[in-house]
Parts: structure tokens; C-alpha cells; sequence
């Protein structure tokens, strides 16, 4: 048997660590702060992959791929870029056996080289919009990492867009906030906020950055995605600049937005339990672990047959169902295991839903079903069973929403006295809703005073933050109020 | 209209440049020997992946991630592979705005990075075999580069199993060999001879090499692939070892095997001609583009209108047929651009089939089809066209290989006469078969007096070189005579 799982409300961060060191999804490797994915936690990316790549795809973006050094004078070209990234950079010096004779950054965002490429690319408004999504491993250098949460290595998507005019990067990074909180509800079934980053928070080099924020089950945020109108920042660095209809050399407008696998991070923090791993159907590339109960040898084949038949027939009941993906279907043969010690580890790495079939049950017609979030099991009629597996597979999906949407929604609380606040965000924590004067002073006291930062600022339909009345949380001012969650995270 | 293409005749590396160039696969980028891939070349390698990973998947291989770094004392463990590959090496000597106590090569292959978790991961015979790949990118420092044929950095998998016995690590390798040769023929419709690498050209590290080597329209060869029987080299050094069933603490038995974006540059230079780029239908992802002739206003609707349909009708089809890709129609309904220069432009990128659809033809009932690798149009009923699009699709992925075979043949020569050879090597050119003694002297006064080497050494059945008779082509002597194909190369 394997190592004891700590508990969540015993020790939330070692219990993160033992379900992604126990279901081996992710370890340590002997360069600091880089991971290694191991093939359970890969194969969550791959689903993440697929799925993300279809839904920018459909946006009109298309993948490419830009070198992984960057000259280091690039960089500089964009002051607020090189200013907030500069102290996290790894260098390459000597290469060839030789000195370098301008150093190259290993890449800890793209948009400089690939500014240096829209630069050559671009002539005309008829080239507009360019649109390019790349998936690549990208280096910032941590002082204190956290498995898939903050690696000095992380892999990620990065879109970079180039339009005519304002207006349409502006559209364009508030489409990829929709298409990011779309994605991460529907298929990591995890509740976001989208919203504004404070200046303070944005990214370096944009004119704004929208995200989205999650709350884990220790109350905490986690910054899940940004989506980043670039105004000409960039573009004015690396001088990409197009004829227009009408006759004018004008600069593009840019946008750049990405998630990475911190994503794989927040949806453990989500939805996994003391018992281990549990993973969106969305997520899973086995999606049903069929367990025969072989200890009785005159019934050993027949059982056998009757759980490949099930196996079987799962399968084909899910090709002309409405679930938007395979199901996959293991049946697990290893007489060297004892099925208590294979329900523990389908229980550890997440399988969504587990079957078991013994002698008894055949007997029956029927097997005996659990999904990974229940805690009971259930006895389902054999021949119904393909049918009851595609429902709660689909049913699963959405209960795993719906209950973090309501856990979220418990731990999100209105306040305006600062006391009561900062009482309140060591116990119980939560997401604070408060207003606030848009102070940078005020921001950095809260911080300073309660480790909480502006998570996001909400935004109404016109994709700016919500007035707020009242008075700011910090200062007890009443000016240019707007509303801001404040949160402890990661 | 774009630049003209060099033709082959002239100057085949220039073609080779103006066919990626112009049909935007890959671009030059500001850092030395980095390219960029373009979104045409890029779609091109997610075929790649896709079609190459389901391969290495049904073999029982898992996808994983592990660090792009590798501390230097790593490299060193294994003498030969260090000396291999320490002259190629980009080296991160400075991080977080610190110098590094250990410096960290960016990885070139990742045999020790993995090797370390290996050891870490492997206990006992059950843990085994284990079959890891990774899809990644690497950098091997090089002075003379060429898109996708060799570059700084370039994406490929790398794949690395460890194995309880020798017999198993070498059926690996060897599984592996047929893996990449027949997705070399199967999917790029190029044809590879499968061999042995000699000893001074096989992988640093490695107890023997067996790759896959094409011949190009220059008649020049390409190493397409490789596969790695590592023995226990590697495990060795890093104590990669197991306890046995007979309770012996044994050393794992090793294999690494890899593909690269050169296979892209292969594909190009074995199928392309003067116009551009032919690329073989299972490459594609745009399969067919309709071009409507709306310059006769009264009929324009109805025109398009029939192309629409009948891209429509082309995808129905293509569902219910034996293609083992989806049929991905274009119909081009661009106003600001003339007939003329859509054709060209198709036949630039590599569009496998094109259809002309006007006015009259509509009257007719019919439609104008070219297959890319035609030099005629032909003329298609409308309501045929359909399934005349499919069967053309699996035509021209089968008779692309086929000519590329009968070229192959055609310049592939016995040969026994030095003088011969080193007339023959410089025109016509091809491959040439001769007997070689095994001597490292021989090989290397061929490639000095002739820049040709020893593309590989053909196998038998047993998987060995093939027993030569007569005489050593470089000394003339007469013992240990094996087969070896001496070829000029990329």
C-alpha cells in the first residue's frame, strides 16, 4: 500500500504535494524549480491541449512556432517588459563552445521575437488581423516553486495578435477571456471570475490585462489565465507598423493572452479529496476502470468475459451519446493485485468512475458502480449499465462545476470595514468584495498588512471595472470607488 | 505575383530555400540558426505529431515532460555522449540575476536528464518495461544550418525505455526501426532504407544506431530517424537498476529513439518541384481548394452557391470513406483576387487537389479538377466529383511514394571500382552499394577523398549487416566484408 494521503484541513500544501507525488502526475527533478510531468499528469495536458487548441482555432489563430532564445537587447526594447522580467531570466552565455557575443534569454514570454517577425511579415492592412497561438515551454526563474502551481520551467500557450485598430484588440483580448472562463468551467469544471488586473498586477508591457481567478479549496486565488491588450507598446519597440487603406503607415495593435499547466494545479486544488486525485470526465483519458473479482478459479473466465463485454458495450454506448469525447475503458486483469489494493489506486489517480464484477454480481445481472465523488457505491443492472456510465460520466462533469461554483460562492463575502476584514481573511479567508479607491498606496498596505492582493476587478458588460459606493477599504476614502476582490493567493 | 522559384536544375539548395520561403513554412530568425516554422509548416508537423504519436502510443509508450535544462556534471556521466555532444552545447551560466553554482546545458537529447528520474522511478522487474517519449525542443549548436534540415533548435520526440533483459532493449530498438519506417512511407510517401549505423557514426552513447535514410531529388541522402539500442551505457552511469524476480539487483537495458522537423525538410526536397511545394494528402490540412470564377456578375450567386454545395458534398464523402484523415475543403471566395493568382498560389502551398468551377462550367455540369502532381486539368462530372476528390486523395499519396521509390532505385548503384565510385559520386550521383571491410580507415578516407559516407549498413532478417563478397571499396581487401550504402548527405 502506498504512503497516507495528509489531509486537507490537517496540512492543505503537504496534501497538494502527496496527491501529486502519490497519484504520480508530476516529481521533482534535480534541476531547481523545474518538475518533471510524469505520463498520468501529461495526459491531462495532452486533454487540455486538445480541447483549448480546437477553441482558438475556431477564433481564427493559428499555431507557429518562434526560437526559445531571445537576444537579450529584445527584450530591452520595451522598457516595463524588461523591468518585470529581467530578474527572472536564465541566460545563455556560452554556446558552440564559445562565449556568446550578445547574450540569449531563455524565453519568459515571446512577445519580442515574435514582434521581430510580425515586423518582416506585415506590409499591409490586407495582412491584418495576424493571428498566432503557439504551445512551448517557456523559463522564468523562482525562488520558491510549487509542483505545475510555479516552476522555474512551465509549459503554456501563447497567442499574439496583430490588428488595425484599437478597437479591434480590445475586442480581441475580451474574446479570449470568454474563450478561457469557457473553457475552464466547462471542461477543468472550475468556476472563474473574469475581470480587470489592477495596474499594479498587469502584465509588463500591456495597456490592460484581463483574468481569470479561481478559488481552491483553501480559500485561496489562483490566477488561472490572462488575456492582455498591448495598445502599441510592443509594436512601436519592434516598429511593426502596416499601410493602411488609406494611405497611412500606422502601427498595429496588439493582444497577447495564455494559460499553462499551473492549470493542472488548480484544478487538483479544486475538486481532488483526501482519497487522492479526482479528475473531470473532461480530463480523463480512462475514463472507467472495470474491476473483476477473479478469486473464485471455476468463475474466473466467465467473469472475465462478461467484464470485456461490458467494456465493450460501454464503448459503443458512448460512440452515439452526446458526451464530447471517447470514453475509455480499462479492464484490469492483473491477478498479482488484490482488488481492494486497485480500488485505492483507481481511487488515488482519479478514474472517474469504477466498476465492480464478481461471480455474485453475474449471478445477479448486475455490477457494482462508484463515481470518484460519491461516497457510496451503488448496485446498477448489468445490461443498463453502458447507459447509467455515459450519464453519470455527463452528470459528473457538471456536479463538479456546480459544486465548486456553490463552495466559491459560501466564501465570497461583501465587506467595507477594514478590521473586520483583516480578521476575516485569517478566518475563515474567502474572496473579500470591497471597494477601492484605485490607489496604488492603498493596494500596497492592504498587501503589506494582510498578504491579500487585488485579485480582479469585476467588470460590467462594458468590460470596465463596477463602480462602487461607499468608502475605500483602505483608506476610507471616497473617491473613484470601484469594486476589487481581495484574496490571499497563489 | 510572388518571386519566381530557382528551378532544381539550376540550383537545388536554392529551390530547396525558395520552396519554404515562399510557401511561408519556415522563415529565418533573428537569432543564428533558430527558424521560425510558419503557420503552413507548422499544421504540416501537427500531422506529424498526431499521426506519428498515435504509432508510438499503440506501442505502449507513455507521453511525458522532463526539464529543459540539464546540470553540466550530468552530460559527463556517460564519456562518449559528453564528447559527442559537448561542442554543440548552449549553456545557461547565469539566472535570477545570479551567477549559477551549477551551469545548465540546454538540453541537446535528454538520456541523462531522464536517466536520473529513471533510477529514481524503478525498483523492481514490475516497474519494467518502462516506455517513456516525449515530445520536445532541443538545441545542438551548429555552424551551418538550413530550415528544418538542421537548426539550432529544432521539435522532434524522443522516446527512452528501459527494459529488464538485452534481448528486450534490442527488440525494442529494432520495433521502433519498422515504426519509423512505416510512418516514413505510410505518411511523407518517402521512402527509407532501414540499416545499421557504422561505429564512428552511430549515437554518441549508444551500443549500436539504427536508422532510416532517404535519398532527396539531389540524390543526396537524409538520416530521417534513428533508433538506439543503449545497452545498460547509460543506466550504468546513473544506477538506473532493478531487483529482479531472481532476486539479483541487475543494471536496466536501455533504448532511445527519435524523429525531428527535419522530416518536414525531407518531405519537401523528396516531392516538390519547380511550382513548390507537393505535399502528400495525409500532410495536409487543407486537402482541396475550390476556386469559383464569379467574374460574370449575373451568375455569381449561383456559381457559388455550387461550390459551396460542393464542398459540402466533398466532406460527406470523405466521412463515409476510407481516408484516414478528414477532407479539409476551402472554397476561396476572395473578390480581390484574380482566378490566375489563386491557382498559383494553391500550387505554391501545396494544396494536394484543386477544382475550377465557372459559369460555363456549371452549364456543363461539370467541374475542372488538377491533382497537384499532375501536369494536366482534368475535366470531372459535377455530380462525380465528390468521389473522384477521395479517390484522387489516396492516388496521390500512393503514387508519390511509388515515383519517389522508382527515383531511389533508379540512382541506387553496385558498385566495386574506387575510380568508379569516385567518378560516379560526383555525376551522376546516388546511392552506392559497395563492400566495406568495417574498418574506421576505410570510411574515413571515402568521406575525405569523396565527402561521402556511409549512409548505413542494409540488414538481414537477423537484423545484422549483410556479408558482402569480392573486395573492401576503399583498401580492397577481403575480409569482414559487409554491405554499406556510401551516399553524399545532409
Amino acid at each position: 500500500m502506498a504512503e497516507k494521503i495528509t489531509p486537507r484541513d490537517k496540512d492543505f500544501s503537504q496534501w497538494y504535494q502527496d496527491v501529486v507525488l502519490q497519484a504520480r502526475l508530476a516529481d521533482y527533478s534535480p534541476v531547481k524549480g523545474c518538475m518533471v510531468i510524469r505520463p498520468n499528469g501529461y495526459s491531462i495536458w495532452e486533454q487540455i491541449h486538445q480541447d483549448l487548441d480546437r477553441r482558438i482555432k475556431a477564433t481564427g489563430a493559428k499555431n507557429a512556432y518562434f526560437p526559445l532564445f531571445i537576444p537579450e537587447s529584445f527584450l530591452k526594447k520595451e522598457a516595463e517588459h524588461v523591468e518585470g522580467f529581467a530578474p527572472q531570466c536564465a541566460v545563455v552565455t556560452y554556446a558552440g563552445a564559445k562565449d556568446l557575443e550578445e547574450k540569449l534569454v531563455v524565453r519568459p514570454t515571446s512577445e519580442t521575437i515574435i514582434n521581430s517577425m510580425f515586423a518582416k511579415w506585415i506590409q499591409s492592412y490586407r495582412d491584418l488581423p495576424m493571428m498566432i497561438n503557439q504551445w512551448a515551454n517557456v523559463v522564468r526563474w523562482e525562488m520558491r516553486t510549487r509542483l505545475f502551481l510555479r516552476t522555474t520551467e512551465f509549459l503554456w500557450q501563447e497567442g499574439h495578435t496583430c490588428h488595425a485598430t484599437a478597437e479591434e484588440a480590445e475586442e480581441e483580448a475580451r474574446k479570449m477571456l470568454h474563450v478561457y472562463t469557457d473553457f475552464a468551467e466547462e471542461v477543468l469544471a472550475m468556476p472563474v471570475v473574469p475581470g480587470l488586473k489592477s495596474e499594479s498586477e498587469k502584465f509588463a508591457g500591456a495597456l490592460r490585462t484581463y483574468c481569470i481567478e479561481a478559488m481552491m479549496q483553501d480559500k485561496k486565488a489562483l490566477q488561472a489565465g490572462t488575456s492582455h491588450n498591448l495598445s502599441t507598446n510592443f509594436a512601436q519597440a519592434f516598429d511593426t507598423v502596416f499601410l493602411d487603406k488609406d494611405g497611412q503607415q500606422k502601427v498595429v495593435h496588439q493582444t497577447s493572452w495564455g494559460v499553462s499547466t499551473r492549470l493542472i494545479g488548480g484544478m487538483i486544488m479544486t475538486h481532488s479529496d483526501d482519497r487522492g486525485l479526482v479528475l473531470p470526465p473532461r480530463l480523463a483519458s480512462t475514463h472507467v476502470a472495470i474491476v473483476p473479482i477473479l478469486s473464485n478459479a471455476n468463475k474466473r473466465n466467465e467473469v472475465l468475459a462478461a467484464a470485456r463485454a461490458l467494456a465493450k458495450a460501454i464503448q459503443e454506448t458512448s460512440l452515439h451519446s452526446q458526451l464530447p469525447y471517447q470514453v475509455g475503458v480499462l479492464v484490469d486483469e492483473d491477478d498479482t493485485k488484490q482488488p481492494g489494493w486497485k480500488f485505492h489506486e483507481y481511487e488515488l489517480i482519479g478514474v472517474p468512475i469504477r466498476i465492480e464484477l464478481g461471480p455474485r454480481d453475474l449471478e445477479n445481472g448486475q455490477v457494482v458502480m462508484t463515481r470518484r465523488d460519491w461516497a457510496r457505491k451503488e448496485s446498477v443492472a448489468l445490461a443498463g449499465a453502458p447507459q447509467k456510465v455515459v450519464n453519470e460520466l455527463a452528470a459528473m462533469q457538471k456536479d463538479l462545476l456546480e459544486r465548486a461554483r456553490a463552495f466559491r460562492d459560501q466564501n465570497t463575502f461583501e465587506i467595507e470595514d477594514y478590521a473586520d476584514f483583516r480578521k476575516r481573511i485569517e478566518e475563515p479567508g474567502g474572496f473579500f468584495v470591497a471597494a477601492w479607491c484605485q490607489s496604488k498606496d492603498c493596494e500596497a498596505k492592504v498587501k503589506e498588512e494582510t498578504k491579500a492582493t487585488i485579485r480582479c476587478l469585476p467588470i460590467g458588460t462594458d468590460y470596465r471595472p463596477i463602480p462602487a459606493v461607499g468608502r475605500c477599504l483602505a483608506c476610507e476614502g471616497s473617491g473613484s470607488l470601484v469594486r476589487a476582490i481581495f484574496a490571499r493567493s497563489y
